[in-house]
């Protein structure tokens, strides 16, 4: 869990579990993966540079050992199957990210898309999906294979959904949390949903770890947003633009839109397309004007609302965990939903 | 069946079968890809538009019946589902088909990268990709899901070698019959497959119809290939431009440039780019040019090799049936073999 946590030491066998355990996962995937055709085994490894924290995998294990995973042996198949389905799922979605937003590069590597042109990378996310839903179907219980195939089908509707609402100024909360339900909660759900099933929890564990994982998913994405926005203050105007530039509105932006007075709209409008670098504003001169509308939303009290929303998904997550016996997986997990409000990216 | 087959009296009842089956398949679609976010079920209802000959879930309802699944009764619901599975499927390589060929119109259709944009497109090809994996899923049989998800994986492997190999002039046979076997030939051959089991079939007989699936499957593409160059004769150069065009070379090229004597080598390479129309040609000039590539075909007997290798493909293809017991069914897959060497596209 580098990288994701300072673990303190009475979770250290803990940590180290799951760190022994993230090998057989990569291992896993690999396997998985294999392919007969150079070109494509040639891809695949490219794209394994792509993985970041692993955190979806992390969370099928540690919920796996929250609902009695046993910690002394390796994880059984099922969990190590499990978190390597979703983390393929994920990097499928990564790389047919890559190519809808024309980018170069990922964590330090070369996109796919641009390595190996778009047909390729459009062809390899499909490899990676079926790859997932093949390893996901050899498991005895048929249920997470119905799970996978359905979240899939969520994060299409949560990608398509945003897609419709660019440059929506309109847009209501209600369907920005729709989207980040489909896009990024729904995946982390099924995450701790699944780990805590092959550890052999009930259905109301298993439906309080879904929970819990939409939770911290939902959390995660509204943090990010302050991020984007907040990282704007060091960097004046820099990643600011990252969200607005792709007609992206962030929660705080939603509710300053919805709660200025009719009078001041137009005005944070005007400050807003000055501020996305996307309306004709140079490079230079519209990294100044990102301060202005960060003001315009602090007399909303916009941030702060943000703030508290990410705040209380934690703690929803956290009392998602009462179903759970006390144990070093849950002081884990615990420490994962505050980590979401102290990262920084 | 209405325009794969001239059905002969004696088969019309096996053909009503099939018919109100596919009815019954095409609802079961509906209901997999019904979404509650409005613009992925538009998108849904615009793909049905593509629906073809449904030539996959015809195969997998008559070898069904051909490895004895009841023709009194309407299709099981394990034969509905996955004979709905294996089209969705091929509706999500027909949607990101469309957005690597840059197509505008498919069926005389708006293709969807045409109607919303490339990143709906993509997206919408894997919420097809996902749904008809959960579908799939929703079998107590596990097989299926596990047979999907590696045929799948091939599907992409073929596309892959098949941009490996673009503009390859010295492409050989064996790569050209792989490329055919996971692009084509995988996803027939599971067809019949799976027909076959959901009907009881023992395993030899499964594996009997996979053959027979693939088969017909690569017959089906060299019958394609042949077609691309012959009807070049009737609308001179016009279809002959539309593999070479993609740099595939097709397989009575390969056999040609494999065949004709080094010193003409070079010549015929002169004759195939001119007539490719990619190399500088304008279309008008390079449209009387295909006569001579053909012309310096028949000189080393490469479409008639290419047709033989089509007739063997399908002669295997009704051996593989030895297998079933006589049936009208069984009647009706010997029907559906003959007819990939005397369709017109």
């Amino acid at each position: 869990m580098k990288g994701v946590l300072d673990i303190p030491p009475e979770l250290s066998e803990m940590q180290a579990w799951v760190l022994s355990g993230l090998g057989e996962v990569s291992d896993e995937i690999e396997r998985a993966l294999a392919s007969q055709v150079p070109t494509v085994a040639e891809l695949c490894r490219h794209v394994e540079r792509f993985r970041g924290k692993m955190l979806r995998p992390i969370l099928v294990l540690v919920a796996g050992a929250a609902a009695g995973e046993k910690t002394d042996v390796p994880p059984s198949d099922d969990l190590r199957k499990l978190a390597a389905v979703v983390e393929m799922v994920h990097m499928a979605t990564l790389v047919h990210d890559d190519v809808l937003d024309e980018a170069e590069m990922r964590r330090r590597a070369q996109t796919i898309n641009d390595r190996a042109g778009n047909e390729s990378a459009v062809l390899l996310g499909d490899y990676l999906i079926a790859a997932s839903f093949r390893l996901c179907a050899t498991l005895d219980d048929p249920e997470p294979a119905r799970l996978i195939g359905r979240v899939s089908m969520e994060l299409c509707e949560g990608e398509l959904l945003q897609i419709q609402n660019r440059d929506n100024l309109s847009i209501d909360e209600a369907t920005y949390f729709e989207i980040l339900e489909g896009k990024t909660a729904a995946l982390v759900g099924v995450c701790t949903r699944l780990g805590a099933r092959a550890a052999g929890a009930k259905q109301d564990v298993q439906d309080a770890m879904d929970r819990f994982g939409r939770s911290i998913g939902s959390a995660f994405q509204v943090q990010d947003d302050l991020l984007d926005l907040l990282g704007s203050e060091d960097v004046v105007g820099k990643t600011l633009g990252r969200d607005l530039k792709k007609g992206k509105l962030t929660l705080p932006l939603i509710h300053h839109l919805a709660s200025v007075q009719a009078a001041q709209r137009a005005g944070s409008i005007e400050l807003l397309e000055a501020a996305s670098e996307r309306h004709g504003g140079t490079g230079g001169a519209a990294t100044a004007t990102s301060t202005p509308i960060l003001e315009a939303m602090r007399g909303t009290g916009s941030l702060e609302y943000a703030r508290t929303k990410a705040e209380g998904l934690v703690e929803k997550a956290k009392r998602s965990l009462d179903v759970l016996d006390k144990s070093p997986a849950k002081s884990v997990l615990e420490l994962l939903a505050d980590a979401v409000l102290t990262r920084d990216r």
